[in-house]
């Protein structure tokens, strides 16, 4: 089967806008006023699950919100197979950070939709099937950030099967333990096992994401194949010293936790710099007691370690770690530092991959290139060769990729800016995008199954 | 006249225990567990406010709340003047830092309710009157810290008169403003007038205070005379870059405002210890959006700049302005700053420093030189140099400088240490400073009124 998907350019457009409009919808579901925030565990966790909920049904899927407060939904094939057939699993996330855009995950959550919406078959009492072998899922992630419990991942670990009873006990900035966010959520957190999936059931997981970096912009193409996706490391550093009072305290007797920081956090950059393929980011950063007149004795700050080899990642670890033992005993301070997540570098599954790429080119095939005003490329594209990308930011398929194949389709993210409100993609590389992961969902499913 | 004091050794010693006792009963009232914490119009304040009114009663002082907070206690004259005498001001201050020691502003109102014990005299009705020609008022200023609105002084400058209608409008951490607070605290802001006193009111005013800085304790010496308060200026100070995705932007592209505070921070230290009597501080700062993952737009930090003269303070603050100009533009950063704070350098008065130091002096007359183990010092010193020292730390006195004229003795601080859990006297320095105290109001009654 080499099945090619027969969406009018009209199906496919509404589903672009569609997508873009729900986008705008999603983004006003926020603890912050004037912001976008939604956290894990979280009432306005509980209002977009809500909301996808009933746009999964829109498509004919059933739904449920699993023991994670992962939201799920799911079309099974015709025939036999049915309930028992393995499903290939589509998403991405739905929480953010603070002060977020309004597309990072989300976009990809409702691509997917958008998937089914184009692929599904009715069936005779005016329901609706996956007219392809396998089931199709569409999951929305409850954390992948991170920013309530500094641990990123918590939902698709715990579909990963992973999930580590440590982080029960990881507290949010108002002390509550992950334990107690899932009672006060309605989860049960003794039943947290039952949303680990076993490979069997699993096909594998295809995500869009916009890219989070500027390449795809720069290259002037509006999709990527994932080649893989970053080696991370985080810390939570403290460094400690003597708090004293501002004015009384001559030069010789202070111990200023800040002034450590400070230029621990830019020897992070000058390490990295040196190293091609490394980003550090210093995100987080406080002195303590925190008062105007009084030295600070303690500072704590976040390190963010990300590249595309394990090992390369460490030896950087290292050399920054050298480099605040030097800092700190030159002025009299001491520090520590604890791991908060270390990911190895996942890569993408060479069928998965290869399916995205024919996706890609179905979609340059199909004479269907965008390039819009206040976008910046359109250069000529050769139809063989699709970007290829690595990915440095961290994405659901890390956890996922312990449990299933993963696939990922980046989509042009003009100046590369996310994590921030300017974040942006256009309707036309959404169009694109939903075409060419739909695509390659028909492409997966004409493969002999293994 | 040239009376000396009359007190038993006994009655000292038990003047300096209950001083003591009295820093350790305040210091359980408190916001923050295990800490000691008392803000600008908070509970905390009210309550040792209450506490202050009590033992002001027992030393037979009539006693009121002023229209900002402060608690006021007066022991009239005796004969015609009576009430309407001019009072002589002895205190200083009852909130504290975050996190904060018990003695930095406490034991000088403490010390103060002693001298009213020790100089009062009997009247025929069983209560007591002030033996001197003018009041005796004893002031516990309500916020010389400023820690809940960034802004010091609020209670001392509502005396002296130079309250700013601007700063109704500051807010706290959680967003409450000044005028919002006084509500709350049971003030009525209208009103805040009443507690400005006229310059014919007040014969003087007289701060005993914890040195804040190591400089008697090199010494081995007890008690000092202040010659000065240092010129103070604070500034809040923010940068802007661009808020980024940690993993996806590469270091060309970043804008980091936290890597250009750090700069900042440091650049602070290297000027001002270049300068020999500048201190500078950066005691606050902190990172947005402050999330692990992602680049820091914007930062925020403190500065707080001291020098014993105006001038060379505004030359540093110059410095610094250049090197965050270079540091900024270097980095793609804006910065701006903020001056929320400005006091010139205030002068202590010729004969307060004089009445000063013959209390001091009349310490040492009396051989009532205290030398304890596990307090440095011992040194032979000579009757007639009692050590006169700058002060750095800020003061009640640079407002209250403003209405009247101002007095200072430090008592020595071990290891210099304040703003701080730490933070020590000894309880026979305690005892020497209220004989010095309590002889320099005695000096001050002797001279001839002007």
């Amino acid at each position: 089967m080499n099945a090619r998907l027969d969406s009018s350019p009209d199906q496919l457009a509404a589903a672009a806008h569609r997508v873009m409009a729900r986008c705008d919808e999603l983004a006003r579901v926020s603890s912050a006023p004037g912001q976008i925030e939604r956290v894990y565990l979280s009432p306005e966790h509980a209002r977009v699950n809500r909301l996808a909920a009933e746009w999964m049904r829109e498509v004919g899927m059933s739904t449920r919100q699993d023991a994670a407060g992962n939201q799920v939904g799911r079309l099974d094939p015709g025939g036999s197979a049915g309930r028992d057939a393995p499903a290939l699993l589509i998403g991405s996330h739905l929480d953010t950070v603070p002060d977020a855009g309004r597309y990072d995950g989300i976009v990809g959550v409702l691509m997917a939709l958008e998937v089914v919406r184009l692929l599904r078959a009715p069936i005779e009492d005016g329901g609706w099937r996956s007219p392809l072998r396998f089931a199709l899922e569409v999951i929305a992630f409850s954390d992948e950030e991170g920013t309530r419990f500094g641990k990123a991942l918590l939902g698709s670990s715990a579909v990963a099967g992973i999930w580590d009873d440590e982080w029960w006990t990881l507290t949010d900035a108002e002390g509550t333990t992950v334990r107690e966010a899932f009672l006060d959520f309605g989860l049960d957190p003794g039943r947290l096992g039952e949303a680990a999936r076993r490979p069997s059931e699993l096909v594998g997981y295809l995500e869009a994401h916009i890219e989070q970096g500027p390449e795809l912009d720069r290259r002037g193409e509006s999709l990527a194949v994932v080649s893989s996706i970053a080696s991370a490391r985080r810390f939570q550093l403290r460094v400690d010293g003597l708090a004293r009072h501002a004015g009384g305290t001559p030069y010789d007797m202070r111990r200023d936790a800040l002034l450590g920081a400070s230029e621990a956090a830019l020897a992070v950059e000058r390490i990295c710099r040196s190293e091609h393929h490394i980003i550090g980011t210093v995100g987080q950063l406080e002195a303590f007691p925190g008062a105007v007149n009084i030295v600070p004795g303690e500072a704590r700050f976040s390190l963010d370690l990300r590249g595309e080899f394990d090992d390369e990642r460490d030896r950087v670890w290292h050399a920054i770690s050298r480099d605040l033992d030097e800092i700190m005993g030159r002025r009299g301070l001491t520090w520590s530092g604890r791991e908060v997540h270390s990911a190895p570098a996942v890569f993408c599954a060479p069928l998965l991959q290869d399916v995205i790429r024919q996706g890609i080119l179905s979609t340059l095939d199909a004479g269907a290139r965008v390039s819009k005003p206040g976008v910046r490329g359109g250069a000529p594209l050769s139809t063989d060769d699709p970007a290829t990308i690595f990915s440095r930011a961290g994405h659901d398929g890390m956890a996922i990729g312990a449990v299933t194949d993963v696939g990922m389709l980046f989509l042009r993210n003009p100046d590369g800016i996310s994590h921030h409100p300017d974040e942006a993609v256009s309707t036309g590389d959404v169009e694109l995008g939903i075409r060419a992961l739909a695509e390659a969902v028909l492409h997966l499913a004409a493969e002999p199954a293994s």
